[in-house]
C-alpha cells in the first residue's frame, strides 16, 4: 500500500516514521511547501519522495493520504482527496472555521471515501481497556465523567495565534472522549475559562485554565477541567464513576523508579508531552488506518466524529463567552 | 470543664464519647427526648447524666453545648445558648430554612458567644496538610479546584425525607471546602443535578448525582462532582491544581494490606464512611471545641462559616433548578 | 478490673494510657523507681497510684499487671507475677540472658497465669489482615516471605549499650512476624550483619544492618531485611509470595495527601516511628490483654511465643557471629 | 553495517527484527538448521537470508552476528566468531559447563572483538534511572539491595531439561544485576533453593523456588529472591536502601487503567513476561551493539560480565547444594 503524509513538523513526522516502519506500507512521498532540514531528514529516513501535493492527487498508485500539514489546509486537502477517491487519515482540526467544516464533512461522507480522524487518545491502551471494560457490562453504565487536561507548559506566542484558541486547539480532544465514552445525546454544555497562567495568553484574547460540564438527555454528567499548564508535567487522566465501579486512568510515568527519602515517596513524573505518551497509540493509530484502507475496518474516530467534537467546543466557546448554558442537541450550531 | 451533649444517635455518640474521653471535660448532661437503649448505653458510656433541655440551660457550671440533635432543633438551640452565654458547638446545617439561618445566626453573633460549627473535614490531617502547604506558599495559588464526595451507598428513605435535599444534606460539607480552599469571593455557581441511582430518590423528588461548578472574581475555578452512591466505598478526594505543584487528598485505605493476583493488584478498600474515615478529625474538632472556650482560640470553622456555606448550597440549588448561572457575590440571597 | 503499670518510660506511658481508657480498667498503680516529671505526669494522667512493687503484688484486688518497665527487670516480676497469681502483658524479651528466659518461661507456665507478650504487630490491621487472609485459604500456603524492619535513625548510644544488640532488641519482633507467618518448624537459619552506618555501633560491637534467611521442614524460606535507619523513615513492610496470591503490607502514611510537581509524585512519608504507626494496634494490644483476664480469650502471642522469637534470634546471632548456618528445630539452644 | 543473526526462536525473532528495525543496520542472515515455519516468518519479516554458518563467517562484508541460538551453541559460535573477527552480540549463558565457559571468555578477550553479552535489564530505563542515580552520587552508597524475580509460571518440562536449572538459567540475570549495583568484590554467597510449586521440577532434580544472599567485602549485603511462578505476573523488582534514599523499582502495568469496587482498587496487572516489559531494553540493547561496532562505545554487559555473573551463580548452586555459604573472591572457582 502506498501512502503520502501532509506536513513535516512534529505531528507529521511522528506519522510519516511510523507509516514507513508499517510492514505494508510505502511512504511514496511527503508534501510539505517549506524547504526545511526537518523535512530532508524525515524524507530521508521514511524514504519518502519530497513531492507536489497535486502530484499526490494525480498518482493513482497512492492509496491514501495523512493530512498532517497545518489547520488551515486540512479542509482544502480532504476536498481533494474526496475529489480523487483517496483515503484520508486527518489530524483534528478539520477547520476553524466551523461552517467550512460542515461543508467539508458532507463532500467527504457524499465521496464515500474511508476517512478517519486523527484522535489518537481512541487508540490508547488505557483509555481503550476502559472503553471495553464498559462495553463487556461489567462497569455498569456511566453516570458521572471526569477528565483532567493538562500540558506541562503553555504554547508559544506564534503558535496560540494560529491555533484557533484553547478549546478548539485542545479541549477538542476532551470533547471527543466525553463523547467516546458517555455514548449519548449531550442535552446541555456550560463552560467557564480564564487567563490566569500566562499574560500572553490573556494579551491575545485567548484563556488557559477551563472546566467544561456537559450533561446527557437522560441526566448522566461529564466534566473536563484544562489548563495550558501542568505543574505535574502532561496530565491526561480520567474518571467514570460507573454503577458498578469506577474507572480511573492515570497519568503513565517515566519509569518505574521511584525513591523514598526523608520527605516522602517520589514518583517517576508522567511522560513529559503527547508524543512521549502516546507513542504506541500513534502506531496504532497509524495500523488501523492501514486496515480501514486494506480491510474495510471501521476506525474508532470518522470524520463525523470530528465534526461532532468540534461543534461540542464551538458550544463550550459560545457558553463561555455569554455565560449561559447552551440548550445542545442534534441539531445545535454556533 | 462542663459540658451537655444534645443527640444521642449517630453523630452525637461521636461527639459525646469524644468529649467525655477528653481530659479537661466532664460530659455533664445528655439531651435527647426518646427514650432509647442507645441513649441509655450512650449515658453509661459518658458518664452524662440524661438531662432536660431546659435544666441544661439553667445551670451555670455548664460550659458549653454540643448540638447534635435533629436539624430542625439546631436553631432553637442556638438561640437560647445564645440566651443563656453558653459555648456551642453546631452540626450542619443550622436550619434547613435559609432565612432562619440567617436570623439566628446574626443573633448568635450578637451574643458574642463563642460558637463552632461541625465541619470536620477542615480537622481531618490529610485536608489541614493542604491547607498548610498552600498557606506556607510553596504550592503557590489554587488554580483548579476539584472534588469528589462520595457515600457508599444511598441514605434510607426516611431520612431524605428530613434531610433537606442532597445539596443541603450533603454537599454543604463541600461547599466549606470551596470556600476553606479557595478563600476568594465566589463570582459564579452553576449547578446540574440528576437522580440517577436511586428510584426511591427522584420519586422524592430529590437528586442523587451532581456537579457544581464555581468561580471566584478573579477567575479561579472549582468544581465539586458528588454522588450518593459510591461504588469503590466512601469517596472523599480533592485535587488542588496551584501555580507550582497539585496536591491530591486520597482516600484513606482501611488498612496497607494490598493483594496482587493475575488480575492485578487489589488494594485495601476506603475506610467505610464518615464516622470510620474522621475519627480522628472528630477527635481534634472537639479537642478544639475545648481549646475555643478554654483558651479563646479560634476554631477552624465559625456559625459565619456555617452561614455562608449553606448560602453557596442555596445558589447551587437555584441554579439545578433553573438551569441557569447564579450571578453570585457577597450579598446574593435565595 | 484492676490493674498495674510497670515502667513510667516511653513505651510504659503508652500501655498505662491504653489501659486507663480502657472502659473496664482500673489503672491503680504505677511502678516506676524513679522520681521523674515524666512518672508524675502519668500517674496524673491516668489516675494510678504511684505504689511500690511489693505492694502491688500483695494487693489481691490488681488482676494483672503491665510490665514495660527495664528489660532487666522483667525476669523477676514475671516470677513474682507467677508467684502471686497475676496476669501479666511483658513487652519483650524477656531477659536478656536466654537461659534465664528459659527458666523463667517455665515458671511462668506452671504457674498457670494467664501470660501475654507485647508483640503488637500481631494486632495491627495490615498485619492481621494478611494473616487473616491466609487462614482463609483463598491466598494458599506461604512460599517465600520477605521483611523489612528499618528505624528512621539509630539509637542513642546509651540505649545501644544495654539494648542486647540489634538482633536481640529489635529483630526478635521480625522473628515473630517470621513464626507467625510461617507456622511451621523451622528447620534452618542464616544471618550476616555489619555496622555500616554508626561508627558508635560499630564501636560497641554491635551491628546496624542485617540480613536473615530462615528455610522451614518443608523448603519454604522467609527473610529478613533490617537496618537500624531508614532514609524513607520508619519501614516495616512484609510481602508474602502465597501459592495463589502475593499478600503486600506496605508503610502507613501520615496524611493522605501527595504532591505532584516537575521533579514526580510526592507521597507522604510513613508514619514516623512505632508509637505513631501502631497507636492502635497497642489499643487493641491491651484490649487483648483485658480480654485474656476477663473472658480467658488466648492472645495473640502468648509466653511462649515470647521465648521461641527469642530462640530464633538467638540462632540468627550465632549464625551471623560464626558464618555458618544453623541447623535450627526444636530441640536448638544457644 | 550488516549483521548476522544466529537463531529463530523466541528470543531471536526479538533480536532479529530489532536489528532489521534499526536505521543503519540490513539483516543479511538469519541461520538457524531447523526449517520450520516462524524461520520463514521472521526471514521475510526482517530481510534476512536463510544461510549456513560457515558463509556467514566467511563472508567478510557482515560486520557482526547476533548468537540467540540455542545454549549449547553458543560457545562454538563465540568462538568463531573470535576466528573471523566479527563482533558478537551474545546471550546469556556462554555455556552450561563452566570449564568450557571459562576457556571461551578467554579466547574472546584475547582475540579482540567486541563483544556483548545480552543482559537487557542493563537497558532498561527504570533499572537505567536507578544506576544513574546512584551514580550522580544523590542517593548515597549502596548498603542493602533486594531483588525479586518470578516467572509467571513455570516453564514446560522440555525446556527444563535442557535449561541447565533455574540458577543458571534464570538466576544469572539477577546475579548480574547484583553486579551492576553493588559494583564491589563479593565476599560471600549462601543460598537455599527447594521444589515447592511443581513436581515435574522435583522430579527433574532442580529447584523452583530459592533466596541468594551475598556480602561484599566491606559488609554490604545483597538479596535476590525468585521463583518460577508469581501470581501476580512477571515480577521483575529491585530496591536499593542507599545511605540517603531507598530507590524501587516496581513492576511495569500493562495499562495505567485502575478499577475501584467494593473490594478495593484494582491495579492493571504487570506486562505479561520479559518479552513485553523489556521491549523497548531490547531494543536500546540492540542500538548499543551497533553503537558498539561502529563508534566503539562499550557496551554495559561485557564478555566478562558474563563469565562473572555466571561464576556467581555457580557459588550459589554449590552454597544451595551443601547448606554452606560460599567464601567468594576474585578466585573463586566452582
Amino acid at each position: 500500500m502506498k501512502l503520502a503524509c501532509f506536513g513535516a513538523g512534529r505531528i507529521g513526522g511522528v506519522h510519516a516514521r511510523n507509516a514507513a516502519a508499517h510492514r505494508d506500507v510505502i511512504l511514496a512521498a511527503l508534501v510539505d511547501p517549506i524547504d526545511t532540514p526537518q523535512r530532508a531528514a524525515l524524507a530521508e529516513q521514511t524514504g519518502a519522495k519530497i513531492s507536489a501535493a497535486e502530484d499526490v492527487f494525480a498518482d493513482d498508485s497512492i492509496d491514501g493520504i495523512i493530512i498532517a500539514s497545518s489547520t488551515n489546509s486540512h479542509a482544502g486537502l480532504l476536498e481533494q482527496a474526496a475529489a480523487s477517491g483517496k483515503a484520508v487519515f486527518c489530524e483534528k482540526p478539520i477547520s476553524l472555521d466551523f461552517g467550512l467544516t460542515a461543508v467539508v464533512v458532507d463532500k467527504v461522507e457524499a465521496s464515500g471515501i474511508p476517512c478517519m480522524m486523527g484522535f489518537q487518545r481512541r487508540y490508547d491502551a488505557s483509555f481503550l481497556a476502559a472503553r471495553q471494560r464498559i462495553d463487556s457490562g461489567i462497569s455498569g453504565p456511566i453516570e458521572q465523567l471526569s477528565m483532567w487536561s493538562r500540558d506541562p507548559s503553555p504554547p508559544p506566542r506564534s503558535y496560540l495565534e494560529t491555533s484557533g484558541g484553547m478549546f478548539r486547539d485542545s479541549t477538542i480532544h476532551d470533547a471527543d472522549m466525553l463523547r467516546f465514552f458517555l455514548r449519548e445525546e449531550i442535552a446541555s454544555v456550560y463552560a467557564v475559562g480564564a487567563s490566569l497562567i500566562s499574560p500572553d495568553i490573556g494579551a491575545a484574547g485567548d484563556i488557559d485554565s477551563l472546566m467544561v460540564t456537559v450533561t446527557t438527555v437522560s441526566g448522566r454528567q461529564g466534566q473536563i477541567t484544562a489548563c495550558r499548564r501542568g505543574p505535574m508535567g502532561y496530565d491526561q487522566r480520567l474518571e467514570a464513576l460507573c454503577a458498578n465501579e469506577v474507572l480511573t486512568i492515570g497519568n503513565q510515568p517515566q519509569s518505574m523508579l521511584s525513591v523514598a527519602c526523608p520527605t516522602g515517596g517520589l514518583q517517576s513524573p508522567p511522560e513529559n508531552y503527547f508524543i512521549e505518551r502516546f507513542t504506541q497509540a500513534y502506531r496504532d493509530e497509524m495500523a488501523a488506518f492501514v486496515a480501514m484502507i486494506r480491510d474495510g475496518i471501521p476506525p474508532h474516530a470518522g470524520i463525523r466524529d470530528g465534526y461532532e467534537a468540534q461543534r461540542l467546543v464551538e458550544a463550550a466557546i459560545v457558553s463561555a463567552r455569554t455565560g449561559q448554558p447552551i440548550q445542545y442537541g442534534k441539531d445545535w450550531r454556533p
